[in-house]
Protein backbone atom coordinates (compact mmCIF):
# COMPACT_ATOMS: atom_id res chain seq x y z
CA UNK A 1 0.00 0.00 0.00
CA UNK A 2 1.09 3.76 -0.63
CA UNK A 3 0.65 6.98 0.81
CA UNK A 4 -1.54 9.62 -0.88
CA UNK A 5 -3.20 12.37 -0.81
CA UNK A 6 -6.46 13.36 -2.68
CA UNK A 7 -6.29 16.15 -5.40
CA UNK A 8 -10.08 15.54 -7.02
CA UNK A 9 -12.89 13.85 -8.20
CA UNK A 10 -13.23 12.65 -12.12
CA UNK A 11 -16.81 13.11 -13.42
CA UNK A 12 -17.54 10.07 -15.73
CA UNK A 13 -21.32 9.48 -16.91
CA UNK A 14 -20.36 6.88 -19.86
CA UNK A 15 -18.25 4.10 -17.86
CA UNK A 16 -18.71 0.37 -16.83
CA UNK A 17 -22.36 -0.42 -15.00
CA UNK A 18 -20.09 -1.92 -11.64
CA UNK A 19 -18.27 1.39 -11.56
CA UNK A 20 -21.75 3.62 -11.13
CA UNK A 21 -22.09 5.19 -8.02
CA UNK A 22 -18.71 4.71 -7.03
CA UNK A 23 -16.90 7.76 -6.38
CA UNK A 24 -13.69 8.07 -7.92
CA UNK A 25 -10.84 10.05 -6.87
CA UNK A 26 -7.49 11.33 -8.07
CA UNK A 27 -4.74 10.81 -5.67
CA UNK A 28 -1.09 11.59 -5.41
CA UNK A 29 1.50 9.61 -4.16
CA UNK A 30 3.38 11.17 -1.54
CA UNK A 31 6.93 10.62 0.24
CA UNK A 32 7.16 10.12 3.77
CA UNK A 33 7.99 13.49 4.72
CA UNK A 34 4.88 14.90 2.89
CA UNK A 35 5.94 16.12 -0.16
CA UNK A 36 4.15 14.86 -3.79
CA UNK A 37 5.33 12.62 -6.10
CA UNK A 38 5.02 12.88 -9.78
CA UNK A 39 2.65 10.72 -10.40
CA UNK A 40 -0.93 10.39 -9.84
CA UNK A 41 -3.49 7.22 -9.94
CA UNK A 42 -7.48 7.15 -9.58
CA UNK A 43 -8.87 5.19 -7.18
CA UNK A 44 -12.13 3.93 -5.60
CA UNK A 45 -12.99 5.50 -2.11
CA UNK A 46 -14.24 2.84 -0.22
CA UNK A 47 -13.74 4.69 3.40
CA UNK A 48 -15.56 8.07 2.96
CA UNK A 49 -12.33 10.12 2.93
CA UNK A 50 -12.38 13.96 2.99
CA UNK A 51 -10.52 16.32 0.98
CA UNK A 52 -6.62 17.10 2.08
CA UNK A 53 -6.38 13.86 4.18
CA UNK A 54 -4.02 11.52 3.78
CA UNK A 55 -5.16 8.19 2.68
CA UNK A 56 -4.04 4.46 2.34
CA UNK A 57 -4.53 3.36 -1.25
CA UNK A 58 -3.96 -0.10 -2.14
CA UNK A 59 -3.60 -1.76 -5.95
CA UNK A 60 -4.01 -4.19 -8.33
CA UNK A 61 -6.41 -7.78 -7.35
CA UNK A 62 -6.60 -6.41 -3.90
CA UNK A 63 -8.15 -3.25 -4.50
CA UNK A 64 -11.29 -5.40 -5.33
CA UNK A 65 -11.28 -6.94 -1.58
CA UNK A 66 -12.09 -3.30 -0.48
CA UNK A 67 -15.85 -2.79 0.90
CA UNK A 68 -17.74 -2.84 -2.38
CA UNK A 69 -15.64 -3.49 -5.12
CA UNK A 70 -16.15 -7.07 -5.40
CA UNK A 71 -15.90 -8.20 -9.13
CA UNK A 72 -15.67 -4.65 -9.82
CA UNK A 73 -13.06 -3.17 -13.02
CA UNK A 74 -11.13 -0.78 -10.00
CA UNK A 75 -7.32 -1.72 -9.98
CA UNK A 76 -6.73 1.33 -6.62
CA UNK A 77 -8.28 1.85 -3.52
CA UNK A 78 -8.76 4.29 -0.38
CA UNK A 79 -8.11 2.03 2.04
CA UNK A 80 -7.67 3.69 5.14
CA UNK A 81 -7.64 7.43 6.50
CA UNK A 82 -4.07 8.31 8.17
CA UNK A 83 -4.25 9.61 11.39
CA UNK A 84 -0.11 9.77 11.76
CA UNK A 85 3.14 7.86 10.92
CA UNK A 86 5.03 6.63 13.84
CA UNK A 87 8.44 7.07 13.58
CA UNK A 88 9.12 6.68 16.58
CA UNK A 89 11.38 3.33 17.87
CA UNK A 90 9.63 1.60 20.18
CA UNK A 91 10.94 0.99 23.57
CA UNK A 92 12.03 -2.95 24.37
CA UNK B 1 -6.75 3.13 -12.47
CA UNK B 2 -5.18 6.19 -15.14
CA UNK B 3 -6.14 9.38 -17.43
CA UNK B 4 -5.79 7.76 -20.90
CA UNK B 5 -6.60 9.65 -24.46
CA UNK B 6 -6.83 7.36 -27.34
CA UNK B 7 -4.27 7.22 -30.39
CA UNK B 8 -5.42 4.42 -32.69
CA UNK B 9 -6.66 1.57 -33.50
CA UNK B 10 -4.45 -2.23 -33.65
CA UNK B 11 -5.46 -3.86 -36.70
CA UNK B 12 -4.78 -7.71 -35.90
CA UNK B 13 -6.00 -10.83 -37.78
CA UNK B 14 -4.16 -13.87 -36.44
CA UNK B 15 -4.68 -13.42 -32.57
CA UNK B 16 -6.25 -15.26 -29.64
CA UNK B 17 -9.91 -16.78 -30.28
CA UNK B 18 -10.53 -14.48 -27.25
CA UNK B 19 -9.93 -11.54 -28.61
CA UNK B 20 -11.80 -12.01 -31.54
CA UNK B 21 -14.43 -9.00 -32.08
CA UNK B 22 -12.32 -6.90 -29.46
CA UNK B 23 -12.14 -3.51 -30.18
CA UNK B 24 -7.83 -2.71 -29.31
CA UNK B 25 -7.22 0.74 -28.93
CA UNK B 26 -3.45 2.37 -28.55
CA UNK B 27 -4.00 4.73 -25.38
CA UNK B 28 -1.65 7.28 -24.07
CA UNK B 29 -1.73 8.01 -20.74
CA UNK B 30 -1.48 11.93 -19.97
CA UNK B 31 -0.67 14.45 -17.02
CA UNK B 32 -3.24 16.11 -14.56
CA UNK B 33 -2.41 18.81 -16.74
CA UNK B 34 -3.54 17.20 -20.21
CA UNK B 35 -0.27 17.13 -21.26
CA UNK B 36 0.96 13.80 -22.97
CA UNK B 37 3.38 10.53 -20.75
CA UNK B 38 6.10 8.75 -22.51
CA UNK B 39 4.65 5.77 -22.77
CA UNK B 40 1.40 3.97 -24.53
CA UNK B 41 -0.68 0.96 -24.15
CA UNK B 42 -3.18 -1.68 -25.56
CA UNK B 43 -6.38 -1.32 -24.28
CA UNK B 44 -9.80 -3.42 -25.14
CA UNK B 45 -12.38 -0.47 -25.16
CA UNK B 46 -15.56 -1.87 -23.22
CA UNK B 47 -17.29 1.74 -23.07
CA UNK B 48 -17.80 2.70 -26.99
CA UNK B 49 -15.27 5.89 -26.32
CA UNK B 50 -14.82 8.13 -29.14
CA UNK B 51 -11.37 9.29 -30.51
CA UNK B 52 -10.04 12.66 -28.88
CA UNK B 53 -11.89 11.29 -25.54
CA UNK B 54 -10.23 11.31 -22.72
CA UNK B 55 -10.67 7.83 -21.12
CA UNK B 56 -10.29 5.74 -18.25
CA UNK B 57 -8.24 2.73 -18.61
CA UNK B 58 -7.72 -0.10 -15.94
CA UNK B 59 -5.04 -2.01 -15.77
CA UNK B 60 -3.92 -5.86 -14.30
CA UNK B 61 -6.43 -8.28 -13.66
CA UNK B 62 -9.01 -5.71 -12.83
CA UNK B 63 -9.27 -5.48 -16.94
CA UNK B 64 -11.21 -8.73 -16.99
CA UNK B 65 -13.71 -7.41 -14.72
CA UNK B 66 -14.87 -5.11 -17.77
CA UNK B 67 -18.39 -5.76 -19.76
CA UNK B 68 -17.23 -8.81 -21.68
CA UNK B 69 -13.51 -9.41 -20.79
CA UNK B 70 -14.52 -12.54 -17.96
CA UNK B 71 -11.65 -14.93 -19.01
CA UNK B 72 -9.87 -12.90 -21.71
CA UNK B 73 -6.07 -12.31 -22.15
CA UNK B 74 -6.14 -8.67 -21.34
CA UNK B 75 -4.49 -6.82 -18.89
CA UNK B 76 -5.77 -2.86 -19.46
CA UNK B 77 -9.62 -2.19 -20.46
CA UNK B 78 -11.49 1.45 -20.90
CA UNK B 79 -13.58 1.46 -18.48
CA UNK B 80 -14.95 5.42 -18.63
CA UNK B 81 -15.05 8.14 -21.02
CA UNK B 82 -13.82 11.43 -18.84
CA UNK B 83 -16.60 13.99 -18.61
CA UNK B 84 -14.26 16.24 -16.27
CA UNK B 85 -12.17 16.07 -13.35
CA UNK B 86 -12.87 18.68 -10.34
CA UNK B 87 -9.79 19.85 -8.45
CA UNK B 88 -12.15 22.45 -6.36
CA UNK B 89 -11.99 21.30 -2.91
CA UNK B 90 -15.91 21.09 -1.61
CA UNK B 91 -16.96 23.58 0.80
CA UNK B 92 -18.06 21.98 4.29
CA UNK C 1 -0.95 -5.17 -23.62
CA UNK C 2 1.90 -3.82 -25.63
CA UNK C 3 3.49 -3.77 -28.75
CA UNK C 4 6.68 -6.02 -29.22
CA UNK C 5 9.24 -7.45 -31.66
CA UNK C 6 10.49 -10.76 -31.53
CA UNK C 7 14.37 -11.08 -31.04
CA UNK C 8 15.19 -15.00 -30.28
CA UNK C 9 14.07 -17.96 -28.72
CA UNK C 10 15.34 -19.03 -25.41
CA UNK C 11 15.92 -22.70 -24.88
CA UNK C 12 16.13 -24.36 -21.57
CA UNK C 13 16.00 -28.22 -20.82
CA UNK C 14 15.51 -27.92 -17.03
CA UNK C 15 12.44 -26.40 -16.14
CA UNK C 16 8.86 -26.58 -14.86
CA UNK C 17 6.56 -29.21 -15.99
CA UNK C 18 3.84 -26.86 -17.32
CA UNK C 19 6.18 -25.13 -19.36
CA UNK C 20 7.14 -27.82 -21.63
CA UNK C 21 6.18 -28.18 -24.84
CA UNK C 22 5.78 -23.97 -24.67
CA UNK C 23 7.53 -21.99 -27.26
CA UNK C 24 9.56 -19.27 -25.39
CA UNK C 25 10.35 -16.04 -27.21
CA UNK C 26 12.60 -12.93 -26.11
CA UNK C 27 10.75 -10.23 -27.07
CA UNK C 28 11.50 -6.17 -26.70
CA UNK C 29 8.28 -4.20 -26.50
CA UNK C 30 9.13 -0.99 -29.12
CA UNK C 31 7.48 2.25 -29.00
CA UNK C 32 4.79 3.60 -31.94
CA UNK C 33 7.28 4.67 -33.65
CA UNK C 34 8.72 1.63 -34.32
CA UNK C 35 11.59 2.22 -32.54
CA UNK C 36 13.12 -0.10 -29.57
CA UNK C 37 12.21 0.31 -25.69
CA UNK C 38 15.12 -0.41 -23.82
CA UNK C 39 13.88 -3.95 -22.10
CA UNK C 40 12.93 -7.10 -23.33
CA UNK C 41 10.39 -9.63 -21.72
CA UNK C 42 9.95 -13.48 -22.02
CA UNK C 43 6.82 -14.32 -23.88
CA UNK C 44 5.01 -17.70 -24.39
CA UNK C 45 4.09 -17.36 -28.05
CA UNK C 46 0.36 -18.54 -28.08
CA UNK C 47 -0.65 -17.56 -31.49
CA UNK C 48 2.36 -18.79 -33.79
CA UNK C 49 4.34 -15.72 -34.62
CA UNK C 50 7.24 -15.33 -37.09
CA UNK C 51 10.33 -13.88 -36.46
CA UNK C 52 10.12 -9.83 -37.24
CA UNK C 53 6.32 -9.71 -36.80
CA UNK C 54 5.24 -6.97 -34.62
CA UNK C 55 3.58 -8.68 -31.78
CA UNK C 56 1.08 -8.20 -29.13
CA UNK C 57 1.97 -9.24 -25.80
CA UNK C 58 -0.13 -9.87 -22.33
CA UNK C 59 1.44 -9.69 -19.38
CA UNK C 60 0.52 -10.34 -15.49
CA UNK C 61 -2.25 -13.43 -14.62
CA UNK C 62 -4.08 -12.16 -17.58
CA UNK C 63 -1.47 -14.27 -19.91
CA UNK C 64 -2.59 -17.21 -17.77
CA UNK C 65 -5.77 -16.92 -20.19
CA UNK C 66 -4.27 -17.08 -23.43
CA UNK C 67 -4.55 -19.92 -25.24
CA UNK C 68 -3.18 -23.10 -23.69
CA UNK C 69 -1.36 -21.54 -20.87
CA UNK C 70 -4.26 -22.25 -18.25
CA UNK C 71 -2.57 -22.62 -14.31
CA UNK C 72 1.13 -22.45 -16.04
CA UNK C 73 3.70 -20.50 -14.30
CA UNK C 74 3.69 -17.59 -17.60
CA UNK C 75 3.40 -13.81 -16.57
CA UNK C 76 3.69 -12.94 -20.01
CA UNK C 77 2.11 -14.31 -23.84
CA UNK C 78 2.11 -13.16 -26.87
CA UNK C 79 -1.66 -12.98 -28.05
CA UNK C 80 -1.45 -11.54 -31.55
CA UNK C 81 0.40 -10.43 -34.43
CA UNK C 82 0.05 -7.03 -35.23
CA UNK C 83 -1.21 -6.23 -39.37
CA UNK C 84 -1.21 -2.38 -38.71
CA UNK C 85 -1.68 0.83 -36.47
CA UNK C 86 -3.88 2.74 -37.42
CA UNK C 87 -3.72 6.36 -36.25
CA UNK C 88 -6.26 8.19 -38.74
CA UNK C 89 -8.94 9.68 -36.66
CA UNK C 90 -11.83 8.07 -38.22
CA UNK C 91 -14.94 11.11 -39.61
CA UNK C 92 -18.26 11.38 -37.89
CA UNK D 1 10.30 -10.59 -3.03
CA UNK D 2 11.91 -7.86 -1.54
CA UNK D 3 14.24 -7.23 1.21
CA UNK D 4 13.08 -4.15 3.01
CA UNK D 5 14.00 -2.44 6.52
CA UNK D 6 11.48 -1.38 8.65
CA UNK D 7 10.91 2.88 9.41
CA UNK D 8 7.45 3.12 11.20
CA UNK D 9 3.76 2.32 11.73
CA UNK D 10 1.09 3.59 10.07
CA UNK D 11 -2.26 4.87 12.44
CA UNK D 12 -5.49 4.60 11.00
CA UNK D 13 -8.53 4.72 12.56
CA UNK D 14 -10.91 5.04 10.17
CA UNK D 15 -9.83 1.96 7.65
CA UNK D 16 -11.61 -0.97 5.80
CA UNK D 17 -13.18 -3.62 7.86
CA UNK D 18 -10.49 -6.29 7.05
CA UNK D 19 -7.91 -3.97 8.17
CA UNK D 20 -8.66 -3.81 11.49
CA UNK D 21 -6.34 -5.19 13.81
CA UNK D 22 -3.65 -5.63 11.50
CA UNK D 23 -0.05 -4.24 12.15
CA UNK D 24 0.28 -1.44 8.89
CA UNK D 25 4.44 -0.83 8.90
CA UNK D 26 6.15 1.89 6.64
CA UNK D 27 8.88 -0.39 5.17
CA UNK D 28 11.58 1.14 2.83
CA UNK D 29 13.21 -1.81 0.25
CA UNK D 30 17.03 -1.84 0.59
CA UNK D 31 19.80 -3.08 -1.75
CA UNK D 32 21.91 -5.75 -1.36
CA UNK D 33 24.54 -3.92 0.20
CA UNK D 34 22.25 -2.19 3.35
CA UNK D 35 21.90 1.13 1.50
CA UNK D 36 18.16 2.40 1.04
CA UNK D 37 16.86 2.73 -2.31
CA UNK D 38 14.38 5.86 -2.83
CA UNK D 39 11.08 4.27 -2.02
CA UNK D 40 8.60 2.90 0.43
CA UNK D 41 5.66 0.79 0.82
CA UNK D 42 3.08 -0.02 3.36
CA UNK D 43 3.15 -3.46 4.58
CA UNK D 44 0.87 -5.62 6.71
CA UNK D 45 3.50 -7.33 9.23
CA UNK D 46 1.90 -11.30 9.41
CA UNK D 47 5.41 -12.24 11.03
CA UNK D 48 5.99 -10.37 14.59
CA UNK D 49 9.12 -8.54 12.80
CA UNK D 50 10.97 -6.21 15.33
CA UNK D 51 11.84 -2.54 14.38
CA UNK D 52 15.26 -2.48 13.03
CA UNK D 53 15.32 -5.98 11.24
CA UNK D 54 15.53 -6.94 7.85
CA UNK D 55 12.58 -8.21 6.19
CA UNK D 56 11.10 -10.01 3.18
CA UNK D 57 8.05 -8.36 1.55
CA UNK D 58 5.95 -9.79 -0.94
CA UNK D 59 3.97 -8.06 -2.64
CA UNK D 60 0.47 -8.11 -5.13
CA UNK D 61 -2.08 -10.59 -4.65
CA UNK D 62 0.32 -13.06 -3.23
CA UNK D 63 0.43 -10.68 -0.72
CA UNK D 64 -2.88 -12.33 0.49
CA UNK D 65 -1.40 -15.46 0.67
CA UNK D 66 0.25 -14.50 4.13
CA UNK D 67 -1.09 -15.59 7.42
CA UNK D 68 -4.03 -13.86 8.31
CA UNK D 69 -4.64 -12.18 4.50
CA UNK D 70 -6.91 -13.75 2.78
CA UNK D 71 -9.29 -11.69 1.39
CA UNK D 72 -7.97 -8.53 2.86
CA UNK D 73 -7.36 -5.24 0.78
CA UNK D 74 -3.80 -5.81 1.47
CA UNK D 75 -1.16 -5.50 -1.55
CA UNK D 76 2.00 -5.72 0.53
CA UNK D 77 2.84 -8.04 3.13
CA UNK D 78 5.99 -9.07 5.61
CA UNK D 79 6.39 -12.39 5.69
CA UNK D 80 9.99 -13.58 6.96
CA UNK D 81 12.43 -12.13 9.05
CA UNK D 82 15.91 -12.08 7.26
CA UNK D 83 19.10 -13.30 9.47
CA UNK D 84 21.45 -13.48 6.51
CA UNK D 85 21.94 -12.96 3.00
CA UNK D 86 24.70 -15.95 2.03
CA UNK D 87 26.77 -14.66 -0.90
CA UNK D 88 28.76 -17.38 -1.15
CA UNK D 89 29.16 -19.81 -3.74
CA UNK D 90 28.66 -23.55 -2.41
CA UNK D 91 31.24 -25.68 -3.36
CA UNK D 92 30.20 -28.64 -5.64
CA UNK E 1 8.97 -13.64 -17.82
CA UNK E 2 12.66 -12.64 -17.15
CA UNK E 3 16.32 -13.78 -17.60
CA UNK E 4 18.16 -13.46 -14.04
CA UNK E 5 21.37 -15.01 -12.43
CA UNK E 6 21.92 -16.65 -8.79
CA UNK E 7 23.85 -14.00 -6.56
CA UNK E 8 22.96 -15.79 -2.69
CA UNK E 9 20.66 -17.72 -0.73
CA UNK E 10 17.95 -15.73 1.77
CA UNK E 11 18.42 -17.16 5.71
CA UNK E 12 15.56 -16.68 7.44
CA UNK E 13 14.35 -18.75 10.58
CA UNK E 14 10.91 -16.52 11.38
CA UNK E 15 8.92 -16.61 8.36
CA UNK E 16 5.50 -17.48 6.96
CA UNK E 17 4.41 -21.67 7.65
CA UNK E 18 4.54 -21.80 4.08
CA UNK E 19 7.57 -20.69 3.41
CA UNK E 20 9.54 -23.39 5.27
CA UNK E 21 11.56 -25.32 3.38
CA UNK E 22 11.54 -23.22 0.35
CA UNK E 23 14.76 -22.37 -1.13
CA UNK E 24 14.80 -18.57 -1.31
CA UNK E 25 17.84 -17.45 -3.54
CA UNK E 26 18.54 -13.80 -4.26
CA UNK E 27 18.43 -13.14 -8.27
CA UNK E 28 19.65 -10.07 -10.53
CA UNK E 29 17.76 -9.76 -13.85
CA UNK E 30 20.28 -9.24 -16.58
CA UNK E 31 20.46 -7.88 -19.67
CA UNK E 32 20.41 -9.69 -23.10
CA UNK E 33 23.89 -9.54 -23.63
CA UNK E 34 24.54 -10.69 -19.99
CA UNK E 35 25.31 -7.79 -18.26
CA UNK E 36 23.80 -7.01 -14.89
CA UNK E 37 20.61 -4.57 -14.51
CA UNK E 38 20.71 -2.49 -11.35
CA UNK E 39 17.70 -4.61 -9.51
CA UNK E 40 17.20 -7.88 -7.87
CA UNK E 41 14.48 -9.75 -6.69
CA UNK E 42 14.00 -12.80 -4.11
CA UNK E 43 12.73 -15.60 -5.45
CA UNK E 44 11.76 -19.46 -4.93
CA UNK E 45 14.06 -21.75 -6.31
CA UNK E 46 11.33 -24.59 -7.86
CA UNK E 47 13.90 -26.16 -10.38
CA UNK E 48 16.77 -27.20 -8.10
CA UNK E 49 18.98 -24.69 -10.42
CA UNK E 50 22.69 -24.26 -10.02
CA UNK E 51 25.15 -21.46 -8.41
CA UNK E 52 25.86 -19.09 -11.70
CA UNK E 53 23.35 -20.58 -13.99
CA UNK E 54 21.12 -18.30 -15.92
CA UNK E 55 17.52 -18.91 -14.77
CA UNK E 56 13.90 -18.05 -15.99
CA UNK E 57 11.76 -16.18 -13.39
CA UNK E 58 8.29 -15.55 -13.49
CA UNK E 59 7.03 -12.91 -11.62
CA UNK E 60 3.12 -11.70 -9.71
CA UNK E 61 0.80 -14.59 -8.99
CA UNK E 62 2.24 -16.67 -11.95
CA UNK E 63 4.53 -17.55 -9.21
CA UNK E 64 2.46 -19.25 -7.59
CA UNK E 65 1.88 -21.25 -10.46
CA UNK E 66 5.19 -23.04 -10.22
CA UNK E 67 5.63 -26.58 -8.60
CA UNK E 68 4.79 -26.39 -4.90
CA UNK E 69 4.22 -22.80 -4.72
CA UNK E 70 0.23 -22.91 -4.52
CA UNK E 71 -1.23 -20.99 -2.32
CA UNK E 72 1.87 -19.41 -0.63
CA UNK E 73 2.68 -15.70 -0.83
CA UNK E 74 5.31 -15.80 -2.91
CA UNK E 75 5.57 -13.74 -5.75
CA UNK E 76 8.47 -14.48 -7.63
CA UNK E 77 9.52 -18.07 -8.79
CA UNK E 78 12.75 -19.41 -10.72
CA UNK E 79 11.07 -21.88 -13.37
CA UNK E 80 13.49 -22.56 -15.90
CA UNK E 81 17.41 -23.20 -16.17
CA UNK E 82 18.32 -21.62 -19.75
CA UNK E 83 20.73 -23.32 -21.60
CA UNK E 84 20.93 -20.65 -24.69
CA UNK E 85 19.53 -18.11 -26.19
CA UNK E 86 18.96 -18.38 -29.75
CA UNK E 87 19.02 -14.91 -31.75
CA UNK E 88 19.31 -16.68 -35.11
CA UNK E 89 16.58 -15.90 -37.08
CA UNK E 90 15.58 -19.14 -38.59
CA UNK E 91 14.99 -19.55 -42.59
CA UNK E 92 11.89 -20.84 -43.75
Amino acid sequence: MRIARILGTVVSTQKDERLKGKKLLVVRPINLDGSDRDDYVVAVDTVGAGFHEKVLIVGGSSARMAEGNKDCPVDTAIVGVIDTIDFTTPEK
